[in-house]
């Protein structure tokens, strides 16, 4: 029977074990589910980073993938554990607010509480969850489980809020949400609401009109791009931006609107 | 024909490219093998490290699937390449020690020198024998080779001794043996043997009973916990044990047996 | 039907989500491909780094892999996207030269500008072609794709030189070209150009004969051996030789021939 593919998003990294473990647990019960590492290099215990990574990667997997995120400080305490599904995808998470802000073709129609035990490994530990339920769960939704036994729907999920842009009639003011590998700055910005001739500041410093691509500034120069989340982009071409402006999550990026004459 | 797993343990890191072609030569011989990554953040040569690893993980992968540890100081010399079997598994390791403390169902029942070159890429290196020599075997096991052709049965591998808590009528010692991503101390000490009430200790600063899960001590505060290892951990919840209390390897760890008045 | 393994070389590193959403996208066309992660370890936008990894590694893959190798300085400005085909294998990069160096059966017979969007999503944004325009392509070749109907053969795609030791009567002197995870330093110089007696020298140190394997030496100290990629590399036995001799890319390595009497 075809297997459903699983798609791993946790913050363990990739020194330890403990991804290839939840792996060695999945492929014991779904030996042909295709396995992907969404990423594992979520900041510990960085819930809004996943939520935020699950919002911007969920339309690029196939239809009827199986997502679990565990990020997850919360493990072994009173919190439960999330399925849901949206049009497309099923989800695995502690109910911590990771699944808050997925939207579109994966807002989500249908969350439960898991509480059936049925799946989990014996004996469970306290601490290692991903191995103990999220695995094994995931193998069996791959396989094909119906989730209506797994426990009752709810409707109080811990949810998240995103941090919103503020705006008033001179400016739209965002802030930097964090970094990428090559020190891009991810902000709140939709590039969508971005007016054509509108100038970009990073902590008050001119970084000129919003962008298409890096080659469009001299090698070093900053930028502003439109990303490829849908985000505006704080960027140095062919340089880290991170690292030679000091940007730190939270610095404030304004879009100043043209005035109209 | 089905094809076994294979499961690959190396201190290669992921940055260069050694992992990636290992992978080119199995798939080239075994394209439906499913390739788990275990980890491949083992501190360079260290084979304790990798022993640890094999030890508290082997147990979750499928039956049958085909272990390959290469962590090899030794690369080149006269070292000894194993071939292993437990009830559920085969392993393929230098022979330096890192198939040591395997147990349980794990436990070695037939260990071989593997002197056929039958199955290694012509000409091999002698500076990457996980390209020529262990990926090709691999491959080859994982096609349903015999091992009986590889070479002698051998009863003189190297071994590492385990590092055992050492008890008194006051005490049970331990160590600190290394650390996760999270910061978090992995010691000796079986959770098992921290009798009920009894407090333990990190270089003399108290810690509290043996706790099930993170989340039965404030944010912030250290704690011991029963690890998912079968081991006790020590932490400090949703921060970096390790950091916060320049935490090294070979700590000392005690459990302080409660009085018996 | 069978579809191509795909491997993948990028310089996105492991933190971020990109490489897993790649995937997705590969997946969501070609879902029985096997996915190999050549390295995402390339030092961001060095493009030489990604062709050296390309040369040493491509031999080792499958025949009808398709390479994608995404080191993209450029992406989003008027550079080409290349397909291009060796006797065993496929490639897709940007035309920066990441394909310069590929050779043996893996020289290039056929290079092409793609100029079809037919397989890019839509929109396809500015800065992220893995997703949008590589990640389809690649799934498309899986299938089984002809490239004929891509775009036009060129003759003019960007290439690199190759960093060739030069030679006198009393030496051959070369680079440090650059480090993996141990340490150890990769030259430009082909182990088959060392005579038999020569000695070695970093930065004028001595680093004795050419040797077969580490341990040869000492533990801890420095040599001079034969790399697993047909290249002279440095290395201190068990130690860290970039950090150790404080190692930079760039660093004079000559090669002493020894003196005919």
């Amino acid at each position: 029977m075809p297997q459903r593919p699983i798609v791993l998003l946790t913050d363990f990294g990739l020194e330890d074990p403990f991804v290839g473990i939840m792996k060695g647990v999945i492929l014991a019960r779904a030996p042909k589910a295709a396995l992907v590492d969404l990423s594992h290099g979520i900041a510990p215990q960085d819930v809004a980073g996943a939520a935020r990574t699950l919002r911007t990667s969920a339309a690029y997997f196939p239809v009827g993938a199986v997502f679990v995120a565990v990020v997850d400080p919360g493990v072994g305490s009173a919190r439960r554990i999330l399925w849901a599904r949206s049009r497309r995808h099923q989800f695995l998470a502690p109910d911590n607010g990771v699944l808050s802000w997925l939207d579109g073709d994966d807002a989500l129609l249908e969350t439960r509480s898991v509480e059936s035990e049925k799946y989990f490994l014996r004996p469970a530990s306290a601490t290692f969850h991903g191995r103990d339920k999220f695995a094994p769960l995931a193998a069996a939704l791959s396989c094909g489980l119906a989730a209506a036994g797994l426990g009752p729907r709810i409707a109080d999920a811990v949810r998240l809020d995103w941090p919103e842009p503020t705006a008033s009639s001179a400016a739209l003011r965002g802030v930097v949400l964090g970094f990428d590998r090559f020190g891009n700055a991810l902000t709140n910005l939709p590039s969508a609401r971005v007016p054509r001739g509108a100038r970009l500041t990073h902590r008050g410093r001119d970084l000129g009109p919003l962008r298409a691509h890096y080659a469009e500034v001299p090698r070093g120069r900053p930028l502003a791009v439109a990303g490829s989340a849908g985000l505006v982009e704080l960027s140095a071409r062919e340089d880290d931006f991170r690292a030679r402006f000091r940007a730190k999550p939270g610095d404030p990026v304004h879009v100043r609107n043209p005035r109209r004459a």
